[in-house]
């Protein structure tokens, strides 16, 4: 296998894992639209949009042409803004070949189609998705360019992909756990946004760690649920991509989605936030994603519909959680049936 | 079935405790050892040193005498510290009929036996461990008293009790979820602490949000596993006795457990932790718990067993993340059997 790993494109995150890769010894080429952003790259080790003050390997390099970048390389690590998956892999689909290892890191559904990334992936390369892999996980860009200790999980259906992708990143402070739940990590990373947004909103009304806490935990419950009636893993959820992402997301008050949260709950309008925000929140497009979806597989998503109600249909947020405390008495298990069990577990 | 409730013993969550049955309109007795305090509670309608600045309803009244406390009630409510658990118990024991309904709401071991609470209940009392109930999950009790939206899981063997618990307790800010899982409640609601010790260890040592992210999701899947060893059922690890009040005692500077172990990330012995805490840390005494329990179980529990060697052995807080960060590669899901899965979902 060469030692040469293409990375597409060179945001905060694609950039945070070529320099775990180029630790490990890899050479890495980078793919971007921006010259500048390359030449800066290329000659200076830094990419100071993405990772201000961060320092690059030299084995590091970027470049605009997607020939190049892919040429000769054993592995592709897709880390696309899910709304630019498709037409990156497109401009992938001419050079690339069936060893080459396809891992992506972007989380979220495509717009309108719903679709998963390694769904996107495997109709534009038309490539077996099962042999694409994931890697999800509680990882800020910042702190992993800075070495500070970081665990993440990949997943495939191909174990022997998943276990390359591992020894690909793994070293001593980028620990890597396999998963053969591709589905779960994906429905996971892209779920969770949406408690996140609801925690934002809670502290925004000034709940306090108990609701905040029970948010997490209850909407945890219900992201699995949603997951198991897909075709997921329950324990999914209660790993790397699932619970550990929701801690970091929900109590980091650099992410987007528990900031718009948080501003929904001190009472502004949506359209408000979305401005002053000044980009994609996905929390807020994947909560009306869950409300169809839960219509659809009829499995109840009680706090995402309370979120769709405050977002789209003026419901005061303290409505809303007045609604969730006053549903009828309930057990905690209600989850899943013993085939989804016997599916994963035998 | 009689309005009257008692409650033993006087401290913060106790207190707090009462007072959500006061809300419910019931009359709840408190029994103390303290004079001064029950006068105060009493007269003043304040617990001033458990719970300063709460006024407290006039349905809640207070007693040294125990037989006063229980007399006529239909439900006991058991909030004494782990440690004076047997002894408090015994003194209702006289007093105790087979038709109270019995709730527990502390969270640990006993010393030396490492039974658990129920266990210690059901011994004193005679009767079935069944028919004991325990509340858990993420729930300060300064936050509860200001009626802040709050869940919490009521779980016992005995249906009917656990369902009258959760009507007992049930109102507008007060959310309560069953589970027939009762030996996992009890094991989260000890084996946390041991995790939320390490998170602080991990924040004193400034290791980032991905590690403390790494340590809840990977501490969850250990306290899991050896819960799951010992019969209980794994998602009762992810609902709210587990992750629940994981997150709540792990991100909160109020929690002992974190706070200790911050201090010892920060480089400090033991002893001088021990010594400026000037009171129990659950957390410790858990861990060493725990170091044994998975050596009979033949369980491992990594962050359990660095965390004993840090504390016991003189180990540095940063190797012993090296060592957990420098282990085999691994998979997420080691953690169960089918039998498992069957015993609780079947």
């Amino acid at each position: 296998m060469s030692k040469k790993v293409a990375v597409l494109v060179a945001g905060s995150w694609g950039t945070a894992l070529a320099s775990v890769l180029a630790a490990n010894g890899l050479e890495v080429t980078m793919w971007t639209r921006g010259e500048e952003q390359a030449a800066e790259i290329n000659n200076q080790h830094r990419n100071s949009r993405f990772l201000p003050g961060a320092e690059l390997s030299p084995r590091i390099q970027a470049t605009t042409n997607m020939g190049e970048a892919v040429q000769g390389a054993s592995a592709v690590l897709i880390v696309a803004p899910s709304s630019a998956m498709r037409s990156v892999v497109n401009q992938l689909k001419s050079y690339y070949t069936p060893d080459m290892l396809i891992i992506h890191a972007t989380k979220g559904f495509e717009t309108e189609s719903l679709k998963r990334m390694s769904t996107v992936i495997s109709e534009e390369l038309e490539c077996e998705e099962g042999h694409i892999v994931v890697l999800s996980g509680p990882s800020h860009a910042e702190e992993v360019v800075k070495r500070c200790p970081t665990t993440v999980v990949v997943a495939s259906l191909d174990k022997a992909a998943a276990d390359a992708a591992q020894a690909l990143f793994m070293n001593a402070y980028f620990r890597v756990y396999t998963n053969r739940d591709m589905l779960g990590v994906e429905l996971a990373g892209a779920f969770k946004n949406i408690i996140a947004l609801g925690a934002g909103m809670s502290d925004g009304l000034d709940f306090g760690d108990n609701a905040k806490a029970a948010l997490l935990t209850r909407g945890l419950a219900e992201i699995t649920r949603i997951g198991v009636e897909m075709g997921a893993n329950p324990l999914t959820f209660s790993g790397l991509a699932g619970i550990g992402d929701l801690v970091v997301t929900a109590t980091s008050q650099h992410s987007r989605n528990w900031r718009a949260g948080s501003m929904l709950g001190q009472g502004q309008k949506l359209e408000d936030v979305l401005n002053s925000m000044g980009m994609v929140v996905e929390g807020i497009r994947t909560t009306k994603a869950a409300y169809f979806i839960s219509q659809k597989y009829g499995v109840q998503m009680p706090i995402a519909d309370q979120l769709y109600h405050v977002l789209f249909q003026d419901r005061e947020p303290r409505d809303a959680v007045e609604a969730l405390m006053g549903r009828d008495p309930k057990t905690e298990m209600e989850v899943m049936k013993l085939e989804t069990w016997e599916q994963w577990h035998s």
